[in-house]
């Protein structure tokens, strides 16, 4: 290999909202597979909110990215040299290469992904780590019933659109809290909700109680903030509050100060933060199973993808403000 | 019997602050007991927080008392004519006659208590509804587990109190919060927790932060409020908060603003309210188990008891702003 690596190394530790100065582009030589290794070229970064956390230098769910290393992330990549019997060059998997162009891997913790069955990409969301994420929260953490009444916040988002299309075909009732009337139209008539909030609309919380007249048996939490605040109002009795994201949180100064916590006493709520990647046994028949869904169009999806990995801070900040429509990615080769 | 009966009725739903004039004091005939019933006389009337959870206009977990009706509650009461062959005069039975002098029963809610055993009044207390909530609690919502790092608040109270020594017995580590020096020493010379932090002296958390030096595993919570945001900031990863009560919240004119929640999700807690009543199944093990260890010394107590029904308002306004000292009791007979 003579083409050059390319890296996005944390700069800083940001200060409120991220800025693109808190990382910095680095070209290296191109790494070389050892026995048994091989080396992956990146197709496709993903962007998450998961990643805000591991830029704080707070004790958190996942260890914090060091300033000079390589931001994290996961990735489709297309192996390119390989000394590992279970991989050809050509090959296309799911991978973790992070923000970067190359890198070498033992490939175990590799997972080849069918270019055939479902579009590529499809495989860094819907039916990858996102749709795994709602999978898990609505199936083992808040323990879905069908025909429950469901709240989905960031629902046109990676991991809301499917938690939102996830309890539909449990047979839910299921509203969804997006921002502005494009977003959720698209909740709505793409993905098949039963109706959307705009939370940026005035009388958020009178359209929220109109839009769920028997309460809220399970709440798919992304957001935090006001948004939290107005749900716990509808919660039913032994409502289920899976915390999967708190985004409103991640670039706050200032924590808000969540005022209606006394209804996890009255209504007797479960709340549990999670993260997918300690559900390791959840993740086989998820993967599965999405990809059928997608496969049979049962699970819809929407994608902004910025070309150019030099581009991915400025994507990444993009979706943290709520600008992107559906899945982030990054086209990185 | 000749005797009258005397009642506190509910006349007004408090804003903020219980007042004693929320309550009327009622004289009524004696009633009197149908075929298959028993008249009970009130020994004793257990005043606790849950109690000003009823007197509200709001959906809680259970029933309100309407205006005018009888305040709710758990009492001690001596069987004086049977007409029910399960019973005979003179028989002491546990049972719900709210605060009133005299009520009529058909037996079926009754328990039969043992005053050999143990003294009659802690059958309200450790040995009764308190102690089952916190063996509730700690066993069925947190699923405490041996060597676990423990917080307990209102640790001195009727529920802490029994959570903290069980889980003392479970082998746990065991930190209390309570309000003053008077409480916090007693609570670990009398008790036997490890430390106990007073919330009302300066540098609560660093003192509470020096206590658990390991984090916190389980926080049972009675409180609420500022507490809870400092318990929060110790919690460790997959922590369990089985919420019992919120008594900072209860006659607070604006809520809290709770800052620390984004912990729920960084420390994937599982945060749980709980109302004892709801689980039936634990009650008899509970039971048995609490009244033995009181028996043999292993759960210690302290009670106040105010004498008279006329003065169960003000006892309960005590309670509620931590003025007494240990388990609240009424002696009403």
């Amino acid at each position: 290999m003579t083409d050059k690596n390319v890296k996005l190394v944390l700069a800083n530790r940001p200060k409120g909202w991220v800025q693109e100065s808190d990382f910095k582009l680095v070209e290296t030589d191109c790494p070389k597979p050892g026995e048994g290794e091989v080396l992956l070229k990146t197709l496709y970064l993903s962007v998450d909110p998961y990643m805000r956390n591991r830029m704080d230098d707070t004790k958190s769910y996942s260890a914090k990215v060091e300033i000079g290393q390589v931001m994290v992330g996961g990735t489709l990549s297309e192996v390119v040299e390989s000394n590992n019997p279970r991989f050809q060059p050509g090959d296309t998997v799911a991978s973790n290469a992070g923000w970067q162009k190359y890198v070498v891997s033992d490939g175990k913790e590799l997972r080849r992904v069918d270019p055939e069955l479902i579009p590529l990409t499809a495989y860094l969301g819907t039916a990858g780590m996102p749709g795994v994420t709602a999978w898990v929260g609505l199936f083992e953490i808040a323990q879905l019933k069908e025909g429950e009444n469901v709240v989905v916040s960031a629902a046109s988002g990676a991991v809301g659109s499917v938690a939102g299309q996830l309890a539909k075909l449990k047979g839910c009732r299921v509203v969804g809290i997006a921002g502005g009337k494009d977003k959720c139209d698209y909740v709505v008539q793409e993905l098949g909700f039963d109706e959307c909030i705009d939370y940026k609309a005035p009388d958020f919380y009178a359209n929220l109680k109109k839009a769920t007249p028997n309460g809220v048996d399970v709440y798919f939490e992304n957001v935090g903030g006001p948004i939290l605040d107005a749900v716990l109002r509808q919660m039913n009795p032994f409502g289920r509050i899976p915390v999967c994201g708190l985004i409103s949180e991640y670039n706050a100064t200032e924590p808000y100060g969540l005022k209606n916590y006394r209804v996890f006493l009255t209504m007797r709520l479960r709340v549990q933060g999670f993260i997918v990647s300690e559900f390791p046994q959840s993740w086989p028949e998820a993967l599965d199973q999405l990809s059928k869904w997608v496969a049979e169009g049962k699970l819809k999806y929407r994608e902004t993808i910025t070309e150019g990995l030099e581009n991915a801070p400025k994507a990444f900040i993009g979706m943290l403000k709520g600008e992107n429509f559906g899945k982030q990615l990054v086209k990185v080769s």
